[in-house]
This record gives structure tokens, sequence and C-alpha cells, in this order.
């Protein structure tokens, strides 16, 4: 049984998973990350693995509690990854995107993937047919964008994310609320219709906190999947034990 | 001869006009307003009225300095517009947003007009051929994308605006230009298609401090102007005199 440990910008996702199943999904807080974890090893006690993404300040020694307890992995540069990493600066690729892109790479064999996540940032993240990780591309999340526009002018309000009920708005709620999300959704379908005129066919993941959202508001069929990084991660435990 | 004074949210524009001609533009920071005007006023020395809009916590005292020397007009929601304005929150619609509109009325009379206006945020802007301000959107702009990359989040840095050498970012800085810049061209071209869908015909105005590098990337034919709210400021004036 293993925990797999997302550590985003915002919040810490996580799941136990019972080989490819999942058995619990949790979210929490950073600074609750000690106290949430002896819950979930409390209750799931066959848990032998942590399997742990991080893009924040959280590194190792935050788990420090746990290590006579469970087998601890953080997920780095140096594992080995199913696919090619064609970045021309590998050190610095996002682990949530090489662990996404391992699943998406795993989970949807020999075709080429497309991998938006839709947190605290957009992620963009192209995987050729021939496992070639060929990089993508980030843009800010639609809370940065809301953020974004109260915290760096005079006089906009902070916003949470709502549906424009108009797309041409007619108040400056209305109008945060359109170019926020119809923002986003046009710059999804854009890149999406830019990666459709350089490869006529491939799969669409889409993840993160956005996604449920999003996918009704994009044009394209997308496959939709908030769990996908946790289950990426699960997937990667797996390939791991084989190829380790 | 008119000083006309945009108070945005990062920077100050300002031109000095003599009837409908531009004889200098200028660009300063907040904090050197006073000095600024001073120097402007010292070489124009014609210069009789100040015409001033502000988006910005730059109110009215930061000019009791000049109250002596020029005639000086905050622009507000009470003074009269060319324009119905149909927005239900009136009193929150941007006044820079309402300059651009207005310059819009009176520099394209009779037809839809479509004014974006790309600086720290991107507003959209619509007013229909009878003359009703129908409202927009307001997302963040360029640079404001690059700093909520960087501010909201543990490793990303803080880049400059710089085209995408790619559209498929093969590094961290890459895959942000490629995330910042393609993102809101996209969501540029994506608002235009969906007014399209609206208003079969309308003349699109592009204006800010990305004027430059957007117009080029941008799918339509647009009339591009980084002047545009300055002279929208001079137009306004000549409209007030001849309707106070």
């Amino acid at each position: 049984m293993i925990l797999a440990i997302d550590v985003g910008n915002t919040r810490i996702k996580a799941a136990v998973f019972e080989g490819a199943t999942v058995l619990e999904n949790f979210v929490f807080l950073k600074t609750e990350l000690e106290k949430n974890i002896q819950n979930i090893l409390n209750k799931y006690e066959k848990v032998s693995h942590l399997m742990v993404s991080s893009v924040s300040d959280v590194e190792k020694q935050s788990f420090s509690a746990f290590e006579n307890l469970v087998n601890i992995h953080f997920v780095s540069h140096s594992d080995s990854f199913p696919f090619v990493n064609c970045y021309s600066t590998p050190q610095t690729l996002g682990i949530d995107r090489m662990v996404n892109a391992a699943g998406a790479t795993l989970q949807f064999p020999n075709q080429n993937r497309l991998v938006i996540d839709a947190g605290t940032c957009v992620t963009y993240d192209f995987i050729d047919e021939s496992n070639n990780y060929l990089g993508g591309a980030i843009s800010p999340g639609l809370g940065l964008r809301y953020a974004a526009l109260h915290n760096f002018t005079a006089k906009l309000p902070l916003l949470e994310l709502e549906s424009p009920e108009h797309f041409v708005g007619k108040s400056t709620s209305e109008s945060i609320h359109s170019g926020v999300v119809n923002g986003l959704v046009h710059e999804i379908d854009g890149f999406i219709a830019e990666y459709e005129a350089l490869y006529p066919k491939f799969i669409i993941i889409l993840t993160g906190g956005d996604t449920v959202f999003l996918a009704k508001r994009l044009k394209n069929t997308i496959f939709a999947n908030s769990n996908f990084l946790l289950e990426s991660l699960n997937q990667l435990f797996q390939y791991k034990i084989k190829n380790d």
C-alpha cells in the first residue's frame, strides 16, 4: 500500500493506493502536513511507502518524523522516468510536470499526449508517441489571475472563481470573471489548436484543481481527471519497482 | 494647448496636444510626478489645461502645486461622455476604460468598436454603433502574468517580456515565455472571435504599453495605437468644451 503525496504551490493533495485502486483522497495545508500524514498512517497501517512530488519549499526534512515507519521517496531529477527528456534545462523541469509526463507515458502508451495541469499555474507538457518529452508552457492559473488583478492594481477587488454570467461583463465583477475564465479557456483552446497544427492526433489529459470547472468549457474532447498526478505517482512507483 | 495625463497602475504617461496634434510624449514614475509636470509646464508655457485620467491612488491633491498655473480636470464618473453607459455598476467602471470608450466613440463614429487596452491589465470594452457602452472584460497583462508566476510559486524565476523562441518551450524560461505570450495572444484572438459571433462587423483598437509587442502577433486586422488613451483624453477635452 502506498501513500502518494503531491506538494503543490498552494495545497498538499494525497491519496492511498492499493495496487491501482485509490482507497482515499486527502487535501490539507502545508502547515498541517505532519498531523495529516500521521492520521493517514494511523488509519492505513499497511502503507509501506510514501511517494512525494514537491514543487514547493517542502523538502525531505519535513517528513523526518516518519522515516522509521515507512520508506519515503522524494521524486527527483535523478530518478529513471519512462520517457526521454528532451528539455534543454532538465534540472529546472518541475517535478510535477515530470510525474504527469511519466503517468501519461505509462497510462497511454504509443501515442502523442498533451498533459494540461490547471492548478496554481497551468502547465502544458507534450510527450510524443516515441516517448520523447518535448517541453511545453507555463502560465498563471485561475486563482493566480484573480489574485494578480487585485494585488497589482489600486482599485480592483479580490474575487473568488465564479462562472461568468455574460461574455460581455456588465459590471467590474462580471468583467473580471469574464477576463479570467474566458481568458484561460481561450488560451487552452488556442494551445490545443497550435499542437493540432503540429501533431494531427494526440490525447489530451486535463488535471489539477480546476479540472472540473474547466473541462466542460473547452472545445476539445479531453480526458479529465483531477487525480491524474497522484495516480501518476502511483504508476511511477510501480515503474520504479520494476526498473530498480 | 492641453497636457493629457494617464495615471496607470504602473507608470504615468503624458502628452502635450495643440489641437489634435501631439507635440511631445512623456513617461515617468508616480513618485516623480511633480518634478515632471513642472518641467513640462516650464517647456510648454502655453499649456492652459490638464486632463487627467487616473486608475491609481494618485488623486487631485497630487496636483495641488499647479492649481494656480493651469486648469486641472480629473475625469470622473460625473462628467458627460459621448456614449450611453449600460454598465450596471457605472461608479466602478475604470476611468481609463471610459476615456478609451469616449475616444473610440468620437474617433470612429457610427460603427461597432472593440477597444483592447493591454497594459498592467488587459481591458476589453465594446461600444456599439448606437453609442451604447456595453461592458467587457479585465484580465492580467503580460507583466502581471510574469510577476504572478514568480511571486506566487516557490521555484519559478521572474522573467522580463521576451518573444518565445519555440511554441513548445524547451526550458523553464522558454516555457514561461510561451505560456505568458502565447497565452495572452490566444486569449485576445479568442475574445475577438467571440465578439465576431455577436457582431459581424466592428473596428478593433489596440492600445496600452504592450501594443507594439502584441499587434504583430494577432490574427485580426487591428488599429494599433499605443497613444490612444492620451489622444482620447484630448478628444474628451474638446468634447467637454463643446458640451459644457
